[in-house]
């Protein structure tokens, strides 16, 4: 098993400049008062195709072989690296096909294929998405992209944390939503490096904890029939191998938050950050509005991974409170 | 009648820098596909207070006296004005009161308040909140904070063009939102200075274009009796006399846009840039996707200038579709 290393994510932070938007840290003068402290929040809704998966896609994409990038890449995905492939293939001149399950939002399904790329919907009751894509591949050349156990990958995702740890002062603590743990692992070989004190936090729905339960065993745990939750991006029931190996190093441990403080949270960031969420992308900043990290007198940092959600949906959230 | 000049700009971004959120500038493969080029998007909802206003409002306040400063500052204002008013005077550690009409909108009159300012309503339809504000500042010898017919105020706000200057390309074109012009007098000293052949416009609901009127005729036009739009950020009848004899010299024109497709354009943004925008804050980006401006092949800026808006009204929008 090979493991990236910071010289992986300067590497990526070199090929994804100027293609990628330099998202800014947001400010709040309520959620610094709710939190006792200041919170810094990366609001990654804002990149491109609406979540940091075009990150670690493009510099996957832009590190394939010039053979490679003649067959084209295959991807599965529910959602939000799909539409990331797609868009770095499409800037990169290399076909993809995209493998998502038919039950994704229709939102996501429609902008992949808006961005180019083959769509190949599956049953997810019926068929493991996995084994379709490495069949396509096998048949095609196609090289598969896979969306966070992955050298590249993780680096790729390591360089939003690159640009927090510039952009904020000495950070406490930084919590990142764990889906497979990529975009932690790549945070994770950042701060490593350049903020070592900084501690981290995986933040996940309480159903899907699987990320919490492995911090606190030492081992990668799979959940067993988890209860459904809102957070479509976050629906791994275990730490990918690669991800784990490295998040086990540095991180502190994890939270877990319910759909409820998810909703909360989006219409905070609604009223004010002025942003647009998905649940999965809230649940870094639920785990700070819940209370559930010590956040009193100290620097905060969280990330928002993604604002790809449906307007009905959004308008149901603004409606509850 | 002392106009600000592009050294004014300089010196207030000298005041604001490290106060103010440097926004980033937005992309979007789905608007640069609608408009024909390349569209670069100003996010100043994610401005701290929700709006550009506060870095007039800021850079206004550092200026003041050390006398001034003691007695305190008075502001009227619909909404984001006075927000950004009573956020920078706490900043600075002044008294601030803000004269508002009872009927603004409920988000805004809790904002202000909650930044630590005294706050008076009053009846627009019997009161003028200049005469107001002016007679409060007669009694008790508090600074009166124009919204933006001031110079100061003027220079605060073209910073936001300073940014965008500095990180986009060449642009054709560049779109402003105008209520009293302020922030497109201080977008006219950057350009004129950095980036002269960019041709800027004015943007306006339909029944407010005092400023498409006025550039039409060369004369500031007053409105009688305008149809109601829900753009309650840009409600001045006609330029400010200052601001106008900036803006005269350099604005191409004004474009107008309807309230539905102000409706169009923060749908728009929900989905594809995923920020909020208040209805006056979306009148630029409703320019460009109404293909009143000629974008085909161009290099497009335009900037979001606030997303104050409430839950219910935001909802109401995205389930109008």
């Amino acid at each position: 098993m090979i493991l990236p290393t910071f010289a992986d994510v300067e590497k990526a932070a070199g090929r994804i400049e100027g293609v990628v938007i330099r998202t800014p840290l947001l400010r709040s003068v309520e959620l610094d008062r709710r939190a006792g402290g200041k919170v810094f929040v990366k609001p990654e809704c804002l990149q491109l195709t609406g979540a940091f998966k075009i990150r670690g896609a493009f510099n996957r994409l832009s590190a394939l072989s010039e053979e490679q990038r003649k067959k084209g890449v295959v991807a599965f995905s529910s959602g939000n690296h799909g539409q990331a492939v797609a868009y770095a293939a499409k800037t990169l001149g290399v076909a993809a096909t995209i493998v998502m399950p038919g039950t994704a939002p229709a939102i996501k399904i429609e902008k992949t294929r808006s961005h180019g790329a083959k769509i190949v919907l599956y049953d997810p009751e019926k068929e493991d998405r996995e084994v379709l894509a490495r069949a396509i591949a096998d048949k095609t050349g196609e090289t598969v992209v896979p969306s966070y156990d992955d050298p590249f990958i993780i680096a790729g995702q390591g360089t939003s944390a690159l640009e927090v740890i510039e952009d904020a002062p000495k950070l406490d603590a930084y919590i990142v939503p764990a889906g497979g743990g990529g975009l932690l692992a790549g945070s994770v070989l950042a701060f490593e490096e350049l903020s070592p004190k900084t501690r981290l936090y995986s933040a996940e729905p309480e159903s899907y904890n699987d990320h919490q339960q492995s911090f606190a065993t030492g081992e990668r745990v799979r959940l067993e029939n988890p209860a459904p939750t809102i957070c479509d991006a976050l629906l791994p029931l275990t730490p990918g191998e690669i991800t784990f190996a490295i998040n086990r190093r540095h991180v502190t441990g994890g939270v877990a938050v319910s759909d409820g403080e998810v909703c909360a949270a989006m219409r905070f960031a609604f009223e004010n950050l002025k942003i647009v969420t998905e649940p999965g992308g809230a649940v870094a900043l639920a785990a700070v509005l819940s209370g559930k990290i010590d956040t009193r007198g100290k620097n905060i940092g969280l990330i928002i991974t993604g604002g790809n959600v449906e307007a009905a949906f959004f308008a149901e959230i603004l409606a509850k409170r």
